[in-house]
């Protein structure tokens, strides 16, 4: 079954599940990272202040994101009903539990999220997730960082793990298409013969020894591929040069 | 040869480019998230203030990269000396440039700092990079977002394509690459000008309307990429062009 990237991500419950967060801006900023990937469940544990100016600002054009959040006073509350969590950790505080890259965890969560909803947990900005919170999750991912300073802020690994399940439930071919119009074979070989009779004519050209410099300027042409109007444009350009020289 | 990822990043030269940052908050997260993924070079283009409180704030750990910053007037001077740039916008403007994910763009980008020092550009928050900027880089790079929202905060989407380049150094390289010594970003300016200068004197370029072709031009050149040699050989060119017939 292949569905649209958005549709992926949207029909699927993807819970992004904030714990504790003590800056009303994170919560905000995150709501909107959330929606730039298409996420749009929010769920906020013990959260210090809510709702707020501040967050609202952060949120930009996901306001929508944020209302739509659902508060809870602890984090089973957030987690009823999912069959799988991921805690996002910048450290591994237990080895008891399996550590996922972001990566590998988009792409198992986006596998789970089929059979049921499931969760990102994040910790406060300052601390982190306790043991008892990862301890209720099913695994631990972790973002590869710089091991001398590894700590996120909270709404940019919510968008670094967004990211990573849209991209987990993107098909292949998804930014729009460079637009290109080729010249055909036969046009770049006459534009070649142009432009070396105008060498000549300019007096720039060798005619002792021009093969090098054609080669240059060949392989400089083929690495870019020239377009239909680009080599109408170039022997416009080399026709005004010889014209120049003759008069 | 094999280096350790932080040391493949950190080792070669990668500006992040921030041109016209109106929020000072902003900067200080994108100097953190650059810091996460062990990347350093802060590049500001007029900024609307630098240094602040607010900045400093949001940069947390990460003073360092903020105090290291360079600012500079122009673009220009911010890709000085870089051999490849890629405009990192979420609308794609004009078709003009290669288009690359943000993934592929952390391949590509660590890729070409073995040849010299690459850059990551970003535009202002509201509005982005403008057609002029984006005609200044390499290649475009787009983060596959939602297509009704992607307006990524600037310092989340400088802590994604961080952290795309983090992965890309922990992958091995496979293909033997390509010889290729490119010009540097002020001799390809520099091309430009003596070309757009040349159609003038040759007669071939409307004064009224050069911008159009110049674009063009400019966008033909971008794609080929240039390198040194060629840049000379182009110049002699055009200073044959220009000098008038003897006969």
């Amino acid at each position: 079954m292949s569905t649209a990237p958005a549709e992926a991500v949207s029909s699927r419950e993807i819970r992004i599940v904030l714990c504790h967060t003590s800056q009303p801006g994170n919560i905000g900023a995150a709501a909107r990272a959330m929606k730039t990937m298409g996420l749009d469940r929010l769920h906020l544990v013990n959260p210090k202040y809510v709702p707020s100016p501040e967050a609202e600002a952060m949120s930009t054009h996901a306001a929508d994101v944020l209302e739509s959040a659902r508060v809870h006073a602890s984090i089973d509350q957030a987690l009823a009903g999912t069959v799988f969590a991921a805690a996002c950790t910048a450290r591994n505080r237990d080895l008891s539990h399996a550590v996922l890259t972001a990566r590998e965890a988009g792409t198992r969560l986006l596998q789970e999220a089929a059979r049921g909803p499931v969760a990102l947990v994040f910790g406060p900005e300052k601390t982190g997730l306790t043991v008892e919170e990862v301890n209720r999750c099913s695994v631990i991912a972790m973002v590869p960082a710089n091991p001398l300073y590894s700590s996120l802020n909270l709404a940019a690994a919510v968008q670094l793990f967004a990211y990573e399940l849209r991209l987990a439930a993107e098909a292949p071919e998804t930014l729009p298409q460079e637009i290109f119009d080729p010249a055909a074979y036969q046009d770049v070989e006459r534009l070649f013969e142009h432009l070396e009779q105008t060498l000549y004519d300019i007096e720039f050209l060798d005619p002792k020894n021009p093969k090098r410099l054609m080669q240059r300027l060949r392989r400089l042409f083929q690495r870019a591929r020239l377009e239909r109007e680009e080599v109408n444009i170039l022997r416009g350009i080399l026709a005004a040069a010889q014209k120049r020289h003759k008069g």
